[in-house]
């Protein structure tokens, strides 16, 4: 047996971070370090992560010949920059999403990526981490509804604005809700079609309950296109207080043969807990329950990092997807506020 | 307590006449006569309403001044002409929807409505017959959920290809799919913004699963807005064989302080029986059984042509409604098929 990928933490601003190096670590990985003062959350992650490492000069990270990765979940806008830096240092770079907020910065990190053989990877949890959503994957392709026809992606999210930082509220250091939010969606739309090529048809957003908030964009919708699929694509900030989880994000998928719902975080009113898919083919309608499906990514993409193979996601779907939503924020800026 | 409304049915090619039909008659009126060899149905309209008097020749029905509405559900492209000779024979108009497959006709009957004070009223039965859906819109009329943010409506359909006349794959005919199915979901739009003005943003066509059917538009979808509130439409001919309905029809509904779900047709795999609302606020998330809820549309209908009054629905949104849908046709027909 090989041994175990070394990983590093940098970039804590963002508790997706837990999340994510906990998978890894749960696939294999060891967690050698972190940045202790990184943001708000850096003290919280050598709590839950106590073997690790504190370093507090960055430089001892990146320069550490024996770690393999780099984990993040820095400021959106300072991702980047940070894998750009990462890459240069011969490691590979896990970001948390959205891994751009403008177009330049995802062209340097994909010449980067070209010029030094290194991954700058995108982790998309809606889909990378919802087991309905994975299945759902494996059902499409083994033809279960027949030709895909139409995915409708639903991200909503609740604000819980007191609980935010600052920079949350920054439209420059966060990104718009197309470009955040919606990276998940034309994640989960390029990887359900299986293509990279897609094309942006119609794009909005706008601010329709928080005035007190002028940055954020609390609604943004898109319509995409990408191998005879058509994508419709809705995220907001407008989770009410009484769901019983921060969204219900949904996956409904319009195939020639049948059709298939993912309800990754909830059933409203209906059956317990998370992770649930519903098919409809041409004879039956049944509920599928995915709570104890497989989450092959973590595992995969260590593999992927031992052997340098693209099994888990490939390095030119993370730029696509990223790029698509970029595309599409700017479609939605260019079309100005939707009137209220 | 006055005399009952006296109606005819003419144009009897959509199976939607019988339930038209029968609200109205549930609601007080007297169905006098029918014209037994309109279309397909006309015999077997006969046999269902047995008390009715046969009439072959329309003009008898037309020139019989004691009859207050002709009930239509012919071809789809002949609804508005005889739409407008029953309203310049003095008479209102209760069509199937849609009520117009062109702007000229669509202008024809606005003009000679205006010119004689008759209504040609479209029934909308995705929403004037959903109790759920009337029950949504009570709800958001009391502030449940806050201001309305979005809505999306999905109305998909079963094809049943080999059931359906040679007319419904007959695009001159039967009109596209935006005109068509998607009238409800304009009228619902309409409705549930509380306004006349809306304008489409996005609209596209596809036949993705017929090519046997060259005219056939299986898959519509468009953006419109309104009132502030944006709206997105999908239609579609794509229900499986397996789903115990017609069609999972839905609306969900974003406001500024809650969420909610209709599901008019079937809660997949889940509740029994049609009539579902799921309602999401600040405090909790509940399932509405609104199988008993009431539908007040037919009785109110009944009185408006009465007292001349437009409680159940106003002519200028019966209007407004259909253009919306004729717009967003014209707008896919604009942007061409989309790229298979």
């Amino acid at each position: 047996m090989s041994s175990p990928i070394r990983i590093a933490a940098i970039g804590l601003a963002h508790p997706h971070v837990f999340a994510m190096t906990q998978h890894l670590i749960d696939a294999g990985a060891t967690l050698v370090a972190y940045e202790p003062e990184s943001h708000v959350l850096g003290e919280a992650f050598g709590q839950v992560f106590d073997r690790a490492q504190a370093r507090p000069e960055r430089a001892s990270i990146l320069e550490d010949s024996s770690i393999d990765v780099v984990v993040g979940a820095g400021l959106p806008s300072e991702r980047a920059a940070l894998g750009v830096d990462v890459l240069r240092h011969g490691k590979d770079f896990v970001s948390d999403k959205p891994g751009f907020t403008d177009p330049e910065s995802l062209a340097d990190a994909r010449r980067v990526s070209a010029e030094t053989g290194r991954r700058f990877v995108v982790w998309f949890s809606e889909r990378l981490d919802s087991r309905a959503t994975v299945r759902a994957d494996e059902l499409t392709r083994e033809g279960a509804i027949g030709r895909i026809v139409q995915t409708i992606g639903l991200g909503p999210h609740r604000l819980d604005a007191a609980q935010r930082p600052a920079w949350f509220f920054d439209r420059a250091r966060a990104g718009g809700i197309l470009t955040d939010l919606a990276s998940h969606q034309m994640d989960q739309f390029l990887h359900f079609t299986g293509t990279v090529d897609a094309d942006v048809r119609f794009a909005r957003t706008a601010n329709r309950g928080h005035p007190e908030h002028p940055e954020l964009e609390d609604f943004g919708e898109a319509i995409v296109d990408g191998a005879g699929v058509s994508g419709y694509v809705r995220v907001d900030w407008f989770t009410p207080g009484g769901l019983g989880t921060w969204g219900d994000g949904r996956l409904l998928i319009i195939g020639t043969e049948g059709q298939i719902e993912v309800r990754k975080n909830v059933d409203l009113a209906g059956r317990e807990g998370a992770e649930h898919l519903f098919l409809v083919d041409g004879t039956e309608t049944r509920h599928v329950d995915c709570r104890s499906h497989r989450l092959p990514f973590a595992a995969r993409l260590l593999a992927d990092v031992a052997q340098r193979t693209e099994t888990a996601i490939t390095q030119e779907h993370c730029f696509r997807a990223s790029e698509l939503a970029l595309r599409a924020q700017a479609a939605a800026d260019a079309l100005g506020p939707t009137p209220t």
